[in-house]
C-alpha cells in the first residue's frame, strides 16, 4: 500500500500554499487572558470540528471549493513568555504578507491580533482597521501591562492614528475608554448600524477586519471568556459580512472562542460559519 | 395494599389507546447521523423531564385535559440494521393508521420520518408534507447510502412526486440540493415565510407535519447533532404551529433532539412544549 | 506585615453600611422548588464571578463607582424548615427598611421575595410591585402547600390586594391562574408591554420591584430550575429597567438564578449586569 | 392493535405486588440537605439507565429473573414540608411491611431512612441496623433542626437504644459525634473490617440495612451531594454484601446519589450494581 | 516562504509508511453500540490530546523516539451500514499485513476488532487471541444481530476455535455466556491472575491482543459507553502489558473510548498512555 | 442594625493575622500552563466550597478550631508578565516569614512554588524540600524558557543544591530528567516508599513542602491540567501527611488543582482535605 502521513485542514481549506491566495494559521495564545483562559484551544478544536460543515454558503452562494485556501496549522509559542509570542505572530503574518498572500488568523485571545495587524500595515500604510468586539479595548494598559487583550485596539492606534479605526458592536469599557473613542475612532455601541457607510467611506481602500467573536450575543455564542450579553445575532453577523463583501480586504483574524465553555459545540460551530463566510468575502 | 407498577408517559398523555385520537410513541434510532450521534435518547428524557411542563398552552389557550392522547412509549431496535428498524416503525405506523388514529412520532434522527410518512402515505395518497428544518435533506444518497438522515425528504419525494413537499427553514445543504429544490420541492430559505399561503394551498388536503427540531436557532436549540446558527426562534416555530392548526394533520413527528449536548436541559424543554402545542394543535 | 481577612463582595458594592443608601444581601434557599434545585448557590457565584464586570453602564451611562451600596453576604438558613427561613428574611429586611435603606436581596427561589416584600409593604402600605417572570406565580397552593414558589405573587396579593400589581412577560401557569388575574392583578402574556403606562400610572408612589429572571429566554439565560421558552431578550430587559429609572423605588430583588445549570457561566454574567443596572436605576 | 400504556420498572424488577416478596420504591425527597442538593433525581435516572444493566450477577452467582420483584415508582411529595414528607414514606412502608414484604427504598438524601427504619422496627422490635455511611449522622440538631440528614443514625437510636446500631466506612463527623459513638453504636472508622463479626452477632436476629453511597470513594461514586475522599471501594463493597447474604434482612434502602454532579453516568452504574445485589442477597 | 500542510498524527508516530514496522489507524465506527455511542470520537480525539503526553515510557523505560511508527489517521465510513464498514477495516488491514508491518487499530467499538482479527489471522492461522474487557462478548446474537459488539468474541472464536482465546477481567455477561467460556475460552474473572501463564504457555506463537478499555475500573476510565465497575486498575494494567512484553505480537488494538463521557480528559490520557505502552511493548 | 462587609475565609482560617502562626494565601497564576490552564480558579473555589468540611480530622484527630490560622486571600497578578508575579509572591511570602509565621500557599501551577521555596529558603539556608508530584519538574528549560512549571525543582535545586531535595509519587518526565535526578536529587518513582527514611535522615532541619496534587491518581483527582494516571490514592496522601507530622516544616504549598475539569467537586473536596490535613499537621 502508499499511505500518507494524517493531514487535519480546516474544511475546505486543503490547496497547497503556493496556489493559494489566502493563508490561514492559528495562533493558539491566550496568556494575558484576564478572565476565563482557553483560547488557545480554539484553532485545534475548529479543524476537527469543521467536517459537520458543508462547503457551500446560501448566504454568499458561494463555495469554497471555488477558492484556493491554505491552512498551515498552528504556530508553537513557548509559555510565560508574551512578547516572543508577538514577535513570533509578526514575523510569520510578515511572510505571507510579502508572498503577496491575505493572511487570515484564527486566535488565541485578543491581543495574537495586534503583530498582525501591524504586518499587514508594514505594507498597506493606508490601512482601515474594521473592528467587532463588545469590549473597546482601548485602555492604556490593563493593570499595568501595556501589551493586553484589553489594550489591543489601542495599541494598533499607537501606529495608525486617528480616523483610521471602525469599531461596532460595543458595550463594555470603562467610561474613559468610550470618552477617548470619541475623538480618534469611529465607535459604534451596541450594533453594526452605520457599517455600510464605513464601507463607503472606505472605498478601494486596503483594510484589515479583526472579529472577536464576542460581539456576538453569548445566547449564540456562550464559548468565550468573557460573555457580554446584548450582542448581535448571528444574522446580523451574516448580514455584516455581506455588506464588506466589495472590500478590498488585505488581512483579517477572527479570535476568542474558547470552546470549553460551551460543551453543546454550538459556538465551535458559530466561528467555523464565520470563518467560511469571512474567506468566501475576500 | 394495591399497587400497579410504574407508568411512565409524556405529560398529559395519560389516556389508553382505545379511547385515543392520537398516539405518540418514540423511535430511539440514531444509525445513520454522521456527525454526533445521541437522539436515540430524545423520547426517554422527553417523558422523564415532561413534568416540568402545563398542560394548559397560553399560545393557543387549550390544555391537554381536553384532549385524548395516548404514549405507547418506545419501539425496540436491533442496533446496526438500519433496514430493519425502517421496516419496524413502518408496520407500527400502519398499525396505528389502520385503527383510525394519528401518529406523532418522536425521534431519534430524522431518516425515522420515511418510513412513517410512507405508512400514512399508503392510507392518504394525496397527502402534503410539511417539512421544517434546517438542512434540505435532499441528497440522492450520502457517502453511497441511499437511506440516511440526509436524503429523508428526497426518498419521501421517491414516492410523493412534484409539488405535494413543503420546505421551510432551509439553511444548509449542497449547491445541487438547492437547485434540485427549485424543481421538485417549494423551499424557503432561512424562515417560515409563505406557511400561511401553503396553508391556504393545501387546504383541507391530509397533511403530514415533520419538524426537525435543528431548524430553531441553536441559541435556544443547542441540543441536536449538528447545529446550525441562523434559525427560527421559539416565538416564530410557535406562530408557524398556530397557523397549522386548521389543516388535517394526518401524522407528524418531531425529531433530531440531542439532550446529552445541551446539559441545561432547555432544549428538552423546547422539544416539550413543542409537541405540547403540536398535539393541541391537532 | 499588616493584613486583614479576605473580603468577598459583589464587584463594586464595597461601601460600609452606615454609609450606603442601598444593602445588597442574599437569600440562599430553595426548599420549595419544585423541579430541579440550585438557586441556593446564586449569590456566592455571582459575587465571586462579578469581577469579569465593568463598574461602568454604557446602557444607563452611569458607573457603579458613583453610588454608595452595601454588600453584608449571605443569610444562614436552617434547611428543611421554611417557615424559619421565610421569618428570617422578614426580620432581615425589616432592619434594613427601619435604617431607611433600600433592600436588594439576591435569591434563592422565588418564595423569598415574600417576607422581603411584606418588609418593605410595612413601611409603605401604599406601595405596588412590578412583577417580571416567565410564571404567574398565582396558584393559591401547590400541592397543598401555600408557601411555594408558584404562589408567591398570590400570597403578596393576599396583603397589598387588587390593583397594586404588575405582571409582565408571564407565559406558563395554569388556565385558572390567568383567569384570576384578570381580575386582581394587571398580567401581561409574553412581553413587557405596557410597562411605560404602568409606570406612569404608578408616579411616584413606592414601588418593590421583583424580577424572575427566568423572564428571560432561555436562549440567554439557561441557568434556572424551569426553563421557559419564548422570553424576553436581554435588550427588553435593559430597556424595562431603563423605563423604571425614574420610580420611587423602595426594594427589589432577583431571584431564580440557578447557575449549575449553565456551566458557560453567560446566565451568571446576565444575572450581574442587570443586578449592576438595577442597583444603578434606583 | 392492542396496546399498553408505557411502563417504567427498574430492570429486572418487573412483578407485580401480589406475587413479590420484595418491593422497590423511590423516595425522591432531598429538603434537608445542607450542601449541594440532587438526591431527588435518583430513582427516576437508576429506572430509565438500569437497562445498561445484565441480570445475572458474576458476584453472587444469581440472577434477577430468578427474584420477585416489584417497583411501585416514586412517591410524590409536597415541596418545603419536611415533616409531611416523612409521614408519606412511613405510611408507605407500613403498609408493605403488613402486606409481609420486604421494602428497598432508594433516595433521596439520608433522612428518608428514618421513616422506613421506623414503619419496619414497628413490626421488627428485636431488629438491628447495618450502617454504610462516609458521616457518623449521629448529630442531635443541625442548624437547630432535630430532623436532619446529618442527624438520621442518631433520631434512628432514639426509639432503637444501645448496641443494635453498626456503623461502618466512617470518616467524617465532628469530633462530639465520635465521641457519643463509643457509647452508643460500634462504629468502624474508615473501613467495613469487623463487618463478619457483626453478621455473626447478629445471627437470625432481623436486620436493617441502610446504605448511603458516600460510603464509597468518590473515584467510583463522585454523584454525590458531599463527597468524601478516602472511601472503601466497589469491590469491598461487593465483599460486604457477600458477607451479609445469610442475614435475615427485613428491610433495606440505599441514599444520596445525586446523579447530575456525574455526568459520565458512573455513579448511577454503581448504585444499579449495588441495588441489584442487594436485592439479590435479599 | 515554504509551507507544508498541516500534519496531526499521535504523539511520536511520525514516520513515514515505508519506514515504520507498526502502523496505527483509527476506525471511528459505534453503529452497533446499545447502550451510549460516542466512540467514534476516540482517534480524533486521543491524537489531539496525545501532546500532553511524553515519549519516554518510565514503566518500560523506553521511548517512542526509538520506534518507528507511522499513524495513517482514521478510515472513512458510510454512515448506518455495519457490513461494509467491517470489509473496509478487513481490507485496509489486510494491506498492512500483507506489507509485513503490525497494525495497531484505535476502536470505536469493539465490533471493529473483528474484521482486524480476521485479517491478520489470515496471515497467521496459528494466532492466539489475547482479550482484556469488562464483557464476556461471546453472545451468538444480540437482539438478533450476528454482528454485534457484544459478539465479537464469539465471532472471532467461530473462525479461531477452542483454547485459543484468553479472557481476563471479566465480569459482565448473561449466564450462559459464562457457562459456554467454559468449554470454549480461558476466561477469568475480574482480574489478569494468570496473564503469566498465558504468556507461557502461547510462547512465541503469534499472538493478537484486543484491549477494550472498560476492563478498566470506571474510577480511572469513566469515558465508556458501559462502564462497570469493579475493573482493574491502571497499575494492573501496566504491569499486563509489561508481562507480555516478551510475546510475538502480531496485531493489537483499544476500543471503546468515548471521549466524551469524560470532560476531564482522564480517560483519553489514559487511553493514550495505554497506546503508548502497547507500541513500546510490541 | 450593624452589619460588617461579607468575609469569605477557608473553613476554619478565621483568626487574625496577628495571632496566626499559620498563614494561607492564594497564588492564582498560570501563565506557563502548557497543556490546560485554569489553576488560577483553585484558591478561590476552595474557599468557597471548604464549607462542606468538618473542622475535626479523624485522622490525625485534631480540631482545625484548635489551630491559631489566618487567611489572607488571594495576590491580585498582572496577567501575562512571569517575572513581575514572581517577584510579587517573592516579598508577600518574605513579609510573613519576617514576622516569624509559616507560610503555605494555594497555587496556582507549580511555578509559583519557586518564589515561595526561595523566600523561605532566604530565613533557612539549611532547609529541606521534600517534593510531591507526578512529573519531574527537573527541565533546565520548556520551549526555550528557564521559568516554567516544567522546571520549578530544577530552579530550587540552583540554590539548594544537591541532597536537598527528595521527590516522590514521580511517573511523567523526559528520559534526560529521570538520569539527572540519580545524581542530584532523591527521586522515588510512582509511590511514597522511603518517606519515613527521609523524614528521619531530615530530622528536625527545617522544611519546605511542596504538593503537586497531580502526584494523586486521576481516579480521585481529575481536576488537575496534566492527569497522569499511576498515581498515589488519597489514603496514601494521608498516611504520607501523618508521617511527616513531627517534622520542622517551615512553609509548605498545594499547586496544580484546576477545578473547572472535575464538575463533581471531587477534586476539589480532595484539595480541602489536604490543605486540612496539612496545617492540622504543622
Amino acid at each position: 500500500m502508499k499511505l500518507s502521513k494524517n493531514i487535519s485542514t480546516f474544511l475546505g481549506f486543503d490547496n497547497e500554499y503556493e496556489e493559494s491566495k489566502i493563508v490561514v494559521f492559528g495562533s493558539p495564545f491566550d496568556g494575558t487572558t484576564s478572565f476565563r483562559p482557553g483560547t488557545r484551544f480554539a484553532s485545534n478544536v475548529m479543524r476537527s470540528e469543521s467536517y459537520g460543515l458543508e462547503t457551500y454558503s446560501p448566504y454568499l452562494d458561494k463555495d469554497l471549493e471555488d477558492v484556493n485556501v491554505f491552512d498551515g496549522g498552528d504556530l508553537e509559542f513557548p509559555f510565560g513568555n508574551t512578547e516572543k509570542v508577538l514577535a513570533m505572530i509578526n514575523e510569520f503574518t510578515l511572510g505571507i504578507v510579502k508572498d503577496g498572500k491575505i493572511p487570515v488568523m484564527i486566535g488565541g485571545e485578543h491581543l495574537v491580533s495586534l503583530p498582525a495587524i501591524k504586518a499587514v500595515y508594514e505594507k498597506h500604510k493606508d490601512m482601515y482597521l474594521i473592528h467587532f468586539d463588545a469590549h473597546t479595548d482601548l485602555r492604556d494598559d490593563y493593570m499595568g501591562e501595556k501589551l493586553s487583550h484589553a489594550s489591543v485596539i489601542r495599541r494598533s492606534w499607537d501606529f495608525m492614528g486617528d480616523g483610521k479605526i471602525y469599531q461596532f458592536g460595543i458595550r463594555s469599557g470603562e467610561k474613559q475608554e468610550f470618552e477617548w473613542a470619541k475623538e480618534h475612532t469611529n465607535l459604534t455601541k451596541f450594533s453594526c448600524d452605520g457599517l455600510a457607510e464605513a464601507v463607503k467611506e472606505i472605498g478601494d481602500k486596503p483594510v484589515y477586519i479583526t472579529i472577536d467573536l464576542d460581539i456576538l450575543d453569548p445566547s449564540i455564542f456562550p464559548g468565550t471568556g468573557t460573555p457580554e450579553p446584548g450582542g448581535i445575532t448571528f444574522k446580523e453577523m451574516m448580514e455584516a459580512i455581506k455588506t464588506m463583501q466589495g472590500l478590498n480586504i488585505v488581512g483579517a483574524d477572527i479570535v476568542e472562542l474558547a470552546p470549553q465553555y460551551d460543551i453543546s459545540g454550538v459556538s465551535n460551530a458559530v466561528a467555523c460559519k464565520i470563518l467560511r463566510e469571512l474567506v468566501l468575502a475576500i
